[in-house]
């Protein structure tokens, strides 16, 4: 069947079928690796998908930064409308991250058929719905496995491999930089701040650390897990979450005494009456896997109705983990396996599964609490009382002495006593009450510190 | 563009396309978790693919066996042929194992153009070549994720998700037999025949474990690892095992006296010269996570050069995980993911990356050697001599003195007296010439208990 075209298609064949154009926004850190990958990685890209693909335009606001690779003048541009207005680019990776200018810049992409792989959580959590919807009216797809935990494909295999489970839950530690300052606390016996330094220190910190620290980091990784694994799309500040800020080394302690390790936990796990989800500071039974999750590492335990339990362990960011993970996704969008797993899990839809999110004060769940009291009499029997009211029962409680310390004037100053409690399952809006109401006792100083218990 | 055969083609789209018929060979205990899944969790399936999946046909050669499902009598057949007769079905899962007929119901399976699912990691690692090729010519697919470790989607991940990556090696505890044998010794402190017997009990032997425990199918699931991750073709039957059967109580002292735990490894090791494969009871340090894999799970430690370490863990065997397995394969070739990952791999292909298999007596590596010496002046340093005219360097020597002994007739007996070396890095090739020469002295007595080391 061949028409007067024959020549000019073979030549199409060759030249253009057989090159896949990319273009990457964003030459920070891990654009860095990306591009470094697919400038002297090239021959396992084209080994994998069968077609050459090519590093065509880079795009970042400022060329002029020192920078560890060296790229060809005419493939740099400060300006994004290059890459939209060139019809021979199928693929945009974005890595700029954050919200605006990536959201605006995403959209287009899509809007101009380009298919998008983007490691930006917090977009995707906060603007994955437009995103999704657009990409899908348009054709095209979104990739996203760097968004979450780097270099562990947990998105993927969520989506794939385990897609014949109904998921019960999943406990994760997702963001490296919390749990390496709290690796650095229990192992260095150091304080918090002490800890943050050299976690800034070594990199493993950003000058502000405050949306690791703070969960922030956190809720919006679980927001993109649970959409994955449950179908679900909740909006990311609805999440409870607690982040690490208030921990001392004196948890640490408490901690190993009772036979737990403190991480900071995503977690979402699907109860008769809903999806639980939340961040918080957790005491990890030390036989847990995840309990032994130390430093910058990320771990994600999943339990399937069929599989059981599976755990995966890899470096949660950085460098390279995270550009596996954009390369993996961009072999898998050129081959079209992504185009069949992004139709398949129809993110667009508002709730796939028909699960719906628990309110987070019927969670139920045990705590760990410290709080510092008077040491006098009668007080252990308020405090008790306030738990009792709430319904509270109480697992165990070591109270610690407190020490008399000389002061200035030669005067004995009583301090107040260290009071740990565990307690049963509660219900979360129970606790808070009760917390609340502890707080206001004149006999309980400063914030009780709060810490979850998991089994 | 409507045209004669119209409404014809729409009837075929609502009552052809959307539903895959689906056959399933050998109803034992992981087949019958899957029909149970499909016929139970039916929506489960339908939401994942959007088409209707429909066990159209079971073959067993015994139907009159007491199971705990109940298949509609016209879904049931002895007769293979008529699986392969039936057009309508376009995927056929083979659960029966071993390599007849197994491996000639695949071929004719794939010949007929139906894919193929197995869980079957004998005949791949046995027939995989021939397999490949066929289902190549006749461009259907061959999905195996639940051949190796179960429960844990490693296979996919590492063939998709991880592909940016050259894999530099992969550790793993393949076997759940033997990793529930070892934990049993370890833990109870029993000794191997009771272990066994345990196992048995709980049913993680069969009746006759000697390929679990001697290491043949781990060998097996190592071939398969080594081709999806490496792209080597290699016999299994060439890589040298070691099996658990010489373990005793008293290593599992010694490893712990030493910060080490005992493990089933299998291991691929990409070198300079080639790689590296092999299957041996291995020391762990404590503080790698394969250390803390216990009783019954599987575990696999990959490491890429872009990805670094990543760890996975999950139930290797048993109905359920081993049908999830299945059921993901099952997903995924309905969909066509498994049609472009499958072609990608070219596992018809003899060497894909052009990675040779290295000649095992070169591989070099740390060994744990336990043997029963005469108590008597001289024999250390003539088995001292051994090893350096093999050019092999001791780091660490345990001698455990002779118990005396009374015998009936209250003489005393002398008994050998445990000798426990670890050595430095030596070439496999010396290694075993070394034992040989060892276990012909005078002064040794029996078999010398080898266990590798791995830091």
């Amino acid at each position: 069947m061949c028409h007067p075209s024959c020549v000019e298609y073979f030549f199409w064949e060759a030249f253009v079928v057989n090159t896949v154009n990319v273009a990457l926004i964003g030459l920070g850190t891990i654009g860095t690796g990306v591009a470094r990958i697919l400038s002297e990685y090239a021959d396992r890209i084209t080994d994998a998908v069968g077609s050459r693909v090519v590093l065509a335009k880079v795009c970042d606001k400022d060329l002029s930064r020192e920078r560890d690779i060296t790229l060809p003048a005419e493939m740099l541009t400060d300006d994004f409308e290059r890459i939209l207005d060139d019809p021979s680019i199928s693929i945009v990776i974005e890595l700029i991250g954050g919200l605006e200018p990536a959201r605006t810049m995403v959209l287009r992409s899509l809007q101009n058929g380009k298919n998008v792989i983007t490691a930006n959580k917090a977009l995707l959590a906060q603007h994955g719905a437009e995103l999704f919807d657009t990409a899908k009216k348009h054709g095209v797809t979104i990739a996203f496995e760097a968004a979450v935990c780097g270099g562990i494909p947990i998105l993927g295999t969520l989506a794939t491999s385990l897609q014949a489970n109904r998921f019960q839950s999943i406990h994760a530690i997702v963001n490296g930089t919390s749990n390496f300052i709290l690796s650095q606390m229990d192992e260095a016996g150091t304080n918090y701040q002490d800890a943050v330094n050299e976690a800034r220190r070594l990199g493993f910190a950003e000058a502000d650390p405050t949306m690791d620290v703070d969960g922030t980091d956190a809720v919006q990784k679980l927001a993109i897990l649970a959409r994955i694994a449950f179908g679900v799309r909740v909006d990311w500040k609805t999440i409870p979450r607690t982040g690490i800020e208030a921990i001392e080394a004196i948890d640490f302690r408490y901690a190993r005494e009772l036979g737990y390790k403190i991480k900071l936990l995503a977690v979402a796990a699907s109860t008769a009456t809903g999806l639980e989800l939340h961040v918080s500071p957790t005491l990890v039974r030390e036989t847990n896997p995840l309990a032994r999750v130390d430093n910058a590492f990320n771990a994600v335990r999943v339990t399937g109705d069929c599989v059981g339990p599976v755990f995966f362990q890899g470096l949660g960011a950085g460098r390279m983990p995270t550009a596996s993970a954009v390369l993996g996704d961009l072999i898998a969008t050129v081959l079209g396996r992504t185009a069949i797993t992004f139709k398949a899990l129809e993110l667009w839809e508002e709730n796939r599964n028909g699960i719906a999110v628990k309110d987070p004060r019927e969670v139920r769940g045990k705590s760990f609490l410290r709080m510092r009291a008077v040491d006098k009499p009668g007080v252990l029997h308020e405090i008790s009382g306030v738990f009792g009211r709430h319904g509270i029962s109480i697992a165990s409680m070591i109270q610690h002495a407190g020490e008399n310390r000389a002061t200035g004037e030669h005067q004995e100053v009583k301090t107040p006593v260290s009071l740990i409690l565990t307690t049963h399952d509660a219900r979360e809006g129970d606790m808070r009450h009760a917390i609340d109401e502890l707080e206001r006792l004149d006999c309980v100083y400063g914030k009780i510190v709060r810490i979850g218990l998991l089994d």
